[in-house]
């Protein structure tokens, strides 16, 4: 017993089997196949590994974002003049990825909660049986009042009027503020960590740059202005009703040069209501929301209403990183050589079934095993065709 | 040395290699090996390439939400009327993908700085050693207040007193506001960009749809109701003490076919202390949060502060985009070759090890060279065990 | 022709095609063709297969993150005692993902819209001249106030005063704060919906846990003070300046093994600003925002404008979840396949080549057709190199 697995160990390890081959010496169908053959290798080499790295694995980041604003805006409005600085007119103030800056505004003073009728045009009546409560959106108190010829409300009074949106935009100075983005990105799968602020963006050339798609694209400062151009919108449309935009930083980054190469893109684009999308226009234009500043005055609580409007800035953070990878890499070469494989039967198709010597070649490559003409114990070697003949 | 280059040159060029094969004619191998061949390709064909779609490279989008509410509630407590409009209720109020509807509160009103005692119930004390400081998570002053046997306390007085949550919910009615959810993705790796205002969702259209699972599938307008009950809460449980629920808009796009049928799925699901889960119920139920809006009365510094109990949403986007891609194609026939290979070898065992005549295909496929019983030079046709038997 | 079908379909089915081998029986060659196929049998089964789990696909989760803080700060200002709870320290109040704790104010009481000059330093001038407006990002009135010595600007007055940041920070007692994080993933792909509250971490475990990374890895309650350390801060100095820590939910689940093994690993690192990055550190240190109260006095709109240095959290959740797919399995054997496809290529081309009988392997692994050498119809035998020289 012992024995026979070590001969069977011994046969397996010194004993190497190989296939047969015929090689089979015709022009026509040696340069067809190697041709195929050629055009397979270079398919693999140059267009998995070298266009499209396939020797590489891919991993996306997670990410965190910090933004700041600067800059005032000024506003003169009935002869009142008033500054706008960041904290009145960036929402949420603390800095997130996703924010508004308010750019037109329609403020409603002094409300308190109380009955008032709604604006003319909302609501019409003539008489208390046109304002059943319940209707509408509102809440309705069933009184038509005669002053308006409208329902009158329970709600905070008087009721906001937005019919007029302002017109130039009280704060289209926006377009001179400057946005300060700070990004850091993680790639688990590789352990590296990268900031936007890369090798050379120091804080003096933080303090004097601003970013410029060609002369300084590695620049975190942006202006307004030029965010809302380069994005397609004119800075009079988007500010007037307002809109959404998409500051998309990509990070496109190969670790197998060195993890500086791994620099951030800018690319900015308009999220919804953008000017060439006819039909989404018409859908829904401009971005606003309402916001309240709450207040006591001689005991009752009143509020400031705002209706903004303003561009809401989206930080999308892209990221895609590759680097070299065993595994991919030998799976590539593995079904490349499937591929070679497939290109192979191409060939012996052309040569068996297309060639004018097939015959010849199909003897040359096959030998049979007729088992129904021939004796199980005969010897093999009487049954081969090519070669019994002699 | 040139004639050798384009010898062998001519040779690699005009000689083209194929492996002799022995074709063997037996019913029982033959059937069994080519079953197992189309059992491979039927795997390769129908679930590679057309069930799991094999052909085709993967995505994921970036992707930005925009939402806004509408929809007024009313409250009456204690004979004050009061309504609460979109300023009041949402939080954050600028549009989100994550915010919180308030449906219940809990209201403090004047708190203002200043050291009172703490409800009863809490730090309860009989002397002023009960309450040294620094032994709670609040501010002792280290008194213990004979009125109501409690420690005192610095705070925001009056403390609030939250023991009794208003049943039912204050803005139950919040069922019936409205959601409208704007959502635009873009899958960078294919160029694409979609909205969730896909073909056919004009103004027209969104001015008067309602969001529903058969009926309006497409229409990006939710009543709240709707939402919660489809989620698997009651509102008047959620209502309470507040919960969260995740809108999942699932983007799963075959760019194979036209873009316009890249359509988004909403679904909705609970995704806190969600009352399938007993476990984690018991752990944390509800949600809330508190809130405070300041004001100066008689140069005192005031606050209100809401204990707000609401339904959180997070706009959740799933995104999976599916185009023909060379690459996974050549991988997946690649590696097909490869099993098929394995298929291969399997007959070969099958022929070799398990058929009676297994000695006969032995000496049919292989050829031996056994080096130690011949001369190196020897002629290589007289060591053939199989043919040289003749 | 039907006949001519039913022929070539029992060719098919009764036939089958094995490749010739030869059976090289020399010592060398065998144990490294077979030391060589082992090797690649082990990468695929060891490396492929067991290390990297090349028989599984892979899945990201979408997540939901709700957080909660709770604990009180307590400072003294200029004899004023003051405490600031939830909604007094954390931006925003309702438990988002990425959120502020306040850990140090400049607080700028009472201001309100009018003319006020410049703080000294910034905006110096000797003459009216000196401050045409425009110039700088305030709005200038054109005004040189002889008292100071600076500009005069229209701004919400009296202007803050940022020189000076309080050290020691007056919060610093926000490190004993707690942090309580909810979170939840679903793996779309695979179906499976997991909270960070997982099988044993119920109510009353809650109550009473602070994670601790070895002891009470599970629990969901931080302390701010151990999260500020082990992201490689100093209390002191993030909370005089602020900055940003990620903590970083790390779901990496194997969904071969029962669900319950998937339970998520916190771990902490500073964003922006970190001590150890040089470079970055002097481009931009610490997190801070400015935030405004609003409020009306004697029918005068005032606000108080807190410039607010904090941390700023982002909770990243990281996910990976991992299931055996028959996909991946069979890519991955099919592949290897064609790996062992090389492998037999490079033991061809040493025993061809390099072995000193290469001749004498070369006549039994080819058989050769030279075409021009022979007539189209003669027998393939009689052109067979190392049968015909028999």
């Amino acid at each position: 017993m012992k024995s026979q697995i070590t001969n069977a160990l011994s046969d397996f390890f010194f004993e190497y089997e190989t296939p047969r081959q015929v090689l089979v010496r015709n022009r026509r169908v040696g340069v067809v196949c190697r041709i195929i053959q050629l055009g397979v290798l270079a398919y693999i080499i140059g267009w998995v590994f070298i266009y499209e790295k396939g020797y590489q694995s891919t991993d996306t980041a997670v990410s965190s974002v910090y933004t700041k604003m600067k800059g005032v805006g000024y506003t003169s409005v009935n002869g009142t003049e008033r500054v706008w600085d960041v904290a009145d007119y960036v929402f949420p103030s603390q800095g997130s990825s996703s924010f508004v800056v308010m750019t037109n505004y329609i403020i409603t003073e002094g409300q308190e909660m109380g009955k008032c009728p709604e604006l003319p045009g909302k609501h019409n009546c003539s008489s208390d049986a046109d304002c059943e409560g319940g209707r509408y959106r509102r809440e309705m108190t069933g009184v038509c009042v005669d002053s308006t010829k409208t329902c009158e409300v329970l709600a905070w009074c008087p009721v906001e009027n937005d019919h007029n949106i302002p017109d130039p935009p009280l704060l289209i100075s926006a377009e001179n503020y400057t946005l300060f983005i700070k990004n850091s990105v993680t790639f688990p799968l590789f352990g590296v960590t990268r900031s936007n602020l890369v090798e050379g963006i120091d804080s003096s050339y933080i303090r004097r740059c601003l970013y410029h798609p060609k002369d300084a694209p590695l620049c975190p400062i942006f202006r307004l202005g030029d965010i809302v151009q380069q994005s397609g919108f004119s800075i009079e449309n988007i500010a007037k009703e307002g809109g959404a935009i998409g500051i998309v930083v990509d990070w496109t980054c190969n670790f197998d040069v060195a993890v500086k190469h791994c620099k951030p893109k800018y690319n900015f684009h308009g999220l919804y209501g953008h000017p060439d999308e006819k039909d989404k226009v018409k859908a829904s234009v401009g971005y606003n929301f309402r916001y309240a500043k709450h207040y006591i005055e001689n005991g009752t609580e009143k509020r400031t209403l705002l209706k903004v409007f303003g561009i809401r800035f989206d930080i999308i953070v892209q990221s895609l990183a590759r680097k070299f990878d065993i595994i991919p890499t030998l799976t590539a070469i593995g079904s490349g050589v499937g591929i070679f494989g497939v290109a192979t039967v191409v060939c012996d198709l052309v040569l068996l079934y297309l060639l004018p010597k097939r015959e010849f070649y199909k003897n040359m490559k096959f030998k049979h095993t007729d088992s129904h003409t021939q004796e199980p114990d005969s010897e093999a070697g009487s049954t081969e065709t090519g070669e019994s003949k002699k």
